[in-house]
């Protein structure tokens, strides 16, 4: 064999980083979907939800101003949003965003790996979690209580008829109360809705997102 | 061949009907989910909405009752459900049915097909049509308009990962504006949100909704 | 939250049907098939079994008449219809009509669904258990024998390189004879076949199969 | 790189042969089917059709012996099959060999694959075109009129809820009139029963047909 | 039923040869792929590869002539497909063949069903081995050993996400070695390679395949 | 609706990462693969290399480290992985890198997702470019010579099977010459072998790819 080279996916940052391309998402920020749907008038609740979003985050999650056309809608799914993931539960909040992002790679929706992917990095403090969520969650090294979790959330979302008894007992088993077993069916329930909202629209997610909690 | 036999699938009801079995759905109406989940104490705005409901239709629909154990939870999904099915939109609620019932042949929701089955029959008058969404929406002899609306609704069930610019380029040359391609993907979305959570839990339809406008 | 609407799938019938719409299937009885093939001249044999068709039902199925463009082909269809549905068997009536809706389910074939559907209404007494064969057979609650009994037909049906052995077991440990095991399958098979020409042939079922046992 | 090593895909017969191994498909001829059913007395007409293949053929091809638990399952078998594959049509008898193959490629069955892919290379004096039938049909050079007729009864075999007008025109567009397009369903649908009930009983085809035709 | 006919699938050979049509793979030794791809100068090694090769086998394998447009890249696959398939391992040259026709039976891989289908034929002098391995291998009556070889390598090929402990742990108890599990899953991995190379470039199996140990 | 509420997927890194877990992945450099496959004697050339590895990436990656049990097949993979990832050819080495991530993804290879994804990052300059092809590349802005390239490379990951001469012609009239087609398909084939193994082996990927070029 003629002398070793070196491989390709191993190549330092630096030199590669030389010729930069125009980026293949830069107009995400400001083209949100693909959709042409005017800014409605926000009530005051709303408002203040995006200013209070402002001034925590530093910006004001895309799905959101995505759903800005209409008030009513934008409201509807605020409140539900809150609820399933930042309501008390017996899922931690983690957890729900872990189901957030497996049902989003089942999927394969950009929006939703992207922005769910990074409160994965961010809760849990282990970047290589979110990664493997986002990848192939049957790869993370998972405690037994989390894989029947994702295990039965993307079952859910993949063949949802053939979801029966035998599959909420292996939940029990694993230690979820019934009402534990309902939060799960509604979050990957919901992001099986987000995705397809966000691949029906080509929503995009903020540039932002990509570098938190690396 | 011998003499002609009487098809079984053609045979009178009136003999068949002779030696009834148990009903295989006769505790439909008393268990609702196969989750052990107490009611919650409701709102007085809900339990306001629970009396029209008897009222107006002579009974609560289970999804209603299911997600009765939560307050905060059954006032998000009303406002997400009522604003996506009721309010005004450029799809008919005729239309946002169809879509419903759609998006949960694929996806096989027993109550869902059941529920919204009834309500494309009703809004229809046209029993045959709640059928055919139920059993193959492609049967149906579909103006050009709703068989869009509906191959984009059930490509974005079953692919959404593939859903792309020529899918919404489809929807505008069948006359659908951008935010009717917004309502008709929210539609799809919600009910592949609520398929899964009827069939995580096995929810199960109120008995009533059989007999509606056959 | 505001004032509780009412739900759209939970509406009278009576209001909604006041702007009856043009029928989705109105020329099912008409158009049997959407080609193009004109009747034979049908045998003796052939000619009673429709007059007896007529007498005993009020209508010739369309299956039938679709047949009836050629009449060998016509009686060897009758003959092998009459067998497997009718002949002594292990299986009772309503299992054959049973496994014919779950196979034409999973086919999602209009014809057999409206034709069979019906028949499972009328011989089980139960309309319920129809609609369950319609939607999704799993959603039904079977006793173990018929749960069998599906489940074997409905993976024959999706996956026919893959039943072995085990699944053979399966039935015998539900209480099937190998006799009972030859006459699923030959049903299941059959539907099968019957699924793919009507569906190849768009075929339309007899509109009155639809108000049946309701 | 090392001295050059016989690939073992090209190694030559005579050696390898050297070292036989007990067969894997020994007793395919003494048991026919994974069933206990012992054979019915059989009408004059149907040991006439035994004799009449053995006289021919020189066997009675295990299908025929299958079916010959019960006389009349036998009879209506052999009707339809002689009707199908044999009576006239527009479809040449090669044409119809060669959907069989395709359609029980798709369906993976053992049973159909070996005793059509030997009536094709049969009947078209090409071995070749039988195994390309096999193991894709794809892969062969077709006529436009064959290929047409098999991405018929392939999509048929897959996805029978999808096909529609845009498919049967296809098929006109190559020639096909109204009543080939029937028997080309009508065999695609054919084998879709007969792949299952073998696949269902694990069917052995007759041993000698392996080296038919080759 | 009228008199017995002759079943097509049972016909004599002499008879339909009589008519032979033009062979459908009349090309294959003379345009090996789909791609105009000019022969590259090879290096004195893979010039002694193809004399040895036309010398033992009287032939060269098309696979071999299809990477001869450039002699490192026939270098690199010469090497390891040497490697896999004829240097010490724990699985003999026959279960690798069996891994390789496995695979492309998945993957409806034409070349390498061909060439491969004939090395199993070879290698084991049973005929019947190479034509289940191409139809269908859970037709087979294998050793568990071997069922459970072609169990993993045919997931692996179907589903190489889901992947996991267990399913190495069943080819342990089956009486793998950690080191055949690696050989195992390297030559079902290197037929995932091939049969995407020869289907994307339309490979044509050498003609003398077809006919060798039959 | 009650006072807003920061979204969890919004929230700010120094937070959340208040309370680390234990790492997900913690063990992945130490544990590479789930096999017992003690180090063999590497040749100079491949200590050489591995050498050479360290020196200019800071670390040999786990791949060649997997491969390290036997020499021989070290030096195939390295010798086939070299010529087509980093010889010359039509395709730019970004774009190798693009079509090996777009197939790891069809096959959700964590490992390659990993190595490859950081790779895109680096080449391109483009952090969100190698996120796209982790998640979606079909959500990617793409030019239509990328996109011709990528729909090639997972159709053929895909539907091997059902590749023709249509989907050359497409990678045609995208500006690829035959010999590009022959890399694309190379490319594309090799990473459906690499991910099949790293799968069966559930190989872990340094830790350090998850950091580079973000």
């Amino acid at each position: 064999m003629a002398k070793p080279v070196k491989p390709a996916h191993a190549r330092k940052t630096a030199k590669t980083k030389a010729k930069p391309q125009p980026s293949s998402a830069a107009a995400d920020d400001t083209e949100i979907v693909a959709l042409a749907l005017p800014p409605a008038e926000l009530s005051d609740g709303m408002r203040a939800y995006f200013a209070k979003c402002e001034e925590k985050l530093g910006f004001v999650p895309n799905v959101l101003k995505a759903y800005g056309f209409d008030n009513a809608k934008l409201e509807a799914f605020v409140a539900m949003y809150n609820d399933l993931m930042l309501a008390p539960s017996g899922l931690s909040k983690l957890e729900r965003e872990m189901i957030a992002v497996a049902v989003s790679a089942h999927n394969r929706c950009y929006y939703c790996l992207v922005a769910h992917g990074a409160a994965v990095r961010a809760l849990s403090g282990d970047p290589m979690l979110g990664e493997l969520m986002v990848m192939n969650y049957r790869a993370a090294r998972l405690s037994k209580r989390h894989r029947a979790m994702l295990d039965f959330a993307v079952k859910l979302t993949a063949e949802p008829w053939a979801v029966e008894d035998e599959h909420r007992e292996a939940l029990r088993k694993a230690g979820f109360s019934d009402r534990d077993i309902w939060d799960i069916a509604a979050t990957a329930g919901f992001y099986n809705m987000s995705n397809r909202i966000a691949s029906a629209t080509d929503m995009r997610p903020n540039t932002v997102y990509h570098k938190q909690a690396r």
